[in-house]
């Protein structure tokens, strides 16, 4: 729930158009009529998310000494799904209509009446009646493994990636002999068989998660709570998400999960009708995973400590990004359309950081002749080991500016008469429109000193 | 199928065994008895594969300026697989025990006599004539999308990453304005449900294929083959694979899907019994995978040549590899044990390829004490960021120095007296065993020439 409106246009729609047409998202199985709520990431797309997927991983597991890494399988022993509670828990109230078979949430603002009694009125086939009482419905996927489909046979395709943590906490913590406090960071695939997705890449049936589980001594819980809040904010604002458009919600009684001490959300400002939405939650959980664990499956998972001579259960502190919605809201972020000084068309910018961009460098040869050609091929192919770049050489350099500046490329590099003469380069900034001349032979370095902190 | 008989040790069961101890890998869901042919990546295993498919990455994608990424969703529209032939052609034979009620492939050795007949015997139960003929078993994973379990809603868990490539050929080509000849890569999840999954990491129900489709005009598909079986097989050997160990595999008619013009494996050797087994497959598919998707979807998919005015199909030159074998391939490769000249304890070393190491540096003050802790300290601090590195001050030397060599980490850091009065340190180099002084100041840049060749 937002906790403030937002001031922001939508830009949702324009951003899905170029999202596709320059290939950064395109619908899942398009040229089938699409999968429901499932997308694909295209050339930049791919680029941009896996940009954040590694800035996530480095500045989590690779930059601290106080959290593993791990990849756990998306397939589950079901008893895991008993044990989370998902099985029993994870549900949704569903009703169906008896006459044209469709069915709906119990909730759908469409319904009119009370579901299961007469004078309900089916929102698709407009009968009254017809709607039966509300059941749950999980929104697990389940499949079968083995060539029987049986009961027995039964998996899900896990709704979360912090189950996988939980599990393999004393794998981990035995194999690193790290000693609480400490974490588990994973990246994976989660799905969930939602009933209303929607909004483009922000609630989808089949996304990415990029949690961390922070195992930490009872009594010290509300300690590392605050810490990682604030870490984690630090960390969105490092992505050069607006500082405005962030904010924490604190979860009411009702909205925590009954073993939860504490939560909060970081939301965005997703603009327009979406406004306010959750990116990140930290939770407090106590031991509610752990000692579930070891309950369902009769293993002790308990944390020895060595120093003090005693065992016990640590206290999770879990956070939880949505990779795909940050991956929206890095895009609405950066989306601008301005004016430019001195030139008639205007132009559509995406402001990436210069870390996340998907393309560091557009490269250019201010005209097809006199060599030019030539040194801009031969800096882009000196410069793509190192940074993804892009030579273009058609149209009017106006123009090939402008492409570069819709799919938030931070700098262009211009060949010009000057640059077969002295070996100089313009240097454009995305931002600013300013030109620099640089040395070809410095080029590298200046960019990296640009892109990289 | 192996083309020559293996030289090498079994070493798969002391792997397990290892993996599992120092954190490579896990059996999924362990505390709950394991999933079938289901493993976990830990923290070492973790950064062991993602080297590895950022390596391909960059080798295909960002070094190239000739081939796209792109991420597909693994939940496709049900269509895709009937047009890949996967819904009617990717079954196995399985047969029934009427008595036992246990499933069998249809060629399990075990089974005596004719399933279907009186005289087949039950390899479980072993009770005559109870054993079904064989009925085709489809090995994809099926799951329902949508509140409704029925034939409408199926979908399937993709069994191979290469159809969400063919379905956006055209939705890449516009968006990037590439001209064929020209590729698309991706790195993803699959899933086959199958019967005699098994060798640990070798043949999995879930696993991660890192697959190219390079497109290109019919005719000039001869070259582009060859092209592609050279520069895979220089990138295995790139990974410090034993060439010894690599090899063709040149499918036979037999072997040779009905619409592949040809198909080599690149196959490793992984010793003992299991000897030479495919790590990638590199196939000429011809036009049969865009030419089915035209047809079912009845969306042309032709490429339109514009200097010649012509639309064709395009033939597909495939690379396919498989990012879990050939993790095992990696770890298979740099197993070794050996003595150690002057010492009575011997060692196991994981040799890996500096680029592919989990850690970079293990960092050891010689004594607890005389500012060592704190000078290593402050230097694994400052290496961290820029390398994985592992800080370790307990036991002896030796001892240390073999723990990092049983993970595979290539240098060995000693802080010791000499170093706290005059700034340098030991570098022990993991495979020759030579130490050399090093100036703390330049340890950075003398550990970045030797890791990132």
């Amino acid at each position: 729930m937002p906790e403030s409106a937002t001031t922001h246009p939508d830009v949702l729609e324009k951003l899905v158009s170029l999202c596709k047409r320059r290939g950064f998202i395109f619908q899942s199985s398009e040229i089938y009529g699409g999968t429901g709520s499932v997308w694909d990431y295209g050339p930049l797309g791919v680029e941009l998310k896996k940009n954040l997927k590694d800035r996530w991983w480095r500045s989590m597991v690779r930059a601290r000494d106080d959290i593993e890494g791990l990849d756990a399988a998306i397939l589950m022993h079901p008893r895991v799904w008993e044990a989370s509670g998902h099985v029993s828990g994870f549900v949704d109230p569903l009703v169906d209509c008896r006459h044209c078979k469709k069915r709906f949430r119990a909730d759908d603002p469409r319904i009119k009446g009370e579901p299961g009694t007469p004078e309900a009125q089916c929102p698709s086939c407009g009968m009254k009646g017809t709607l039966s009482a509300p059941r749950l419905f999980n929104l697990m996927f389940k499949t079968f493994m083995g060539p029987v489909e049986d009961t027995a046979s039964i998996v899900y395709l896990r709704p979360e990636t912090a189950q996988g943590i939980y599990v393999n906490f004393l794998n981990v913590q035995q194999a690193t002999r790290q000693k609480v406090p400490f974490g588990i960071a994973q990246i994976g695939k989660a799905f969930r068989n939602e009933i209303t997705p929607g909004n483009f890449i922000f609630r989808t049936r089949e996304f990415e998660q990029m949690e961390m589980q922070f195992f930490v001594e009872p009594g010290t819980d509300a300690h590392w709570f605050e810490y990682w809040k604030e870490q984690r904010m630090q960390w969105h604002r490092s992505l050069g998400l607006d500082p405005a458009r962030l904010a924490f919600h604190q979860h009411t009684k009702e909205e925590l999960a009954h073993y939860a001490r504490a939560a909060f959300d970081i939301q965005f400002d997703f603009g327009g009708t979406l406004g306010f939405q959750e990116i990140e939650g930290v939770h407090n959980r106590g031991d509610y995973d752990l000692s579930r664990h070891q309950e369902f499956s009769g293993k002790k998972l308990e944390y020895f400590d060595q120093p003090n001579n005693r065992r016990y259960l640590p206290v999770v502190i879990e956070t939880s990004v949505g990779a795909d919605r940050t991956t929206l809201a890095l895009l609405v972020n950066a989306y601008r359309e301005e004016e430019v000084p001195g030139e008639a068309e205007g132009r559509t910018v995406l402001g990436f950081h210069p870390a996340l961009a998907p393309i560091k460098a557009g490269i250019f040869p201010l005209v097809k002749k006199d060599g030019m050609p030539e040194m801009a091929t031969r800096l882009a192919n000196d410069l793509r080991p190192h940074f993804p770049v892009f030579y273009d050489e058609s149209g009017a350099i106006g123009r090939r500016y402008r492409r570069q500046d819709e799919i938030g490329t931070p700098f262009g590099i211009t060949v010009d008469g000057q640059s077969v003469a002295d070996g100089t380069v313009t240097v454009r900034d995305r931002d600013t429109l300013k030109q620099e001349r640089v040395s070809a032979d410095r080029l590298r370095e200046y960019l990296r000193e640009r892109i990289e902190p």
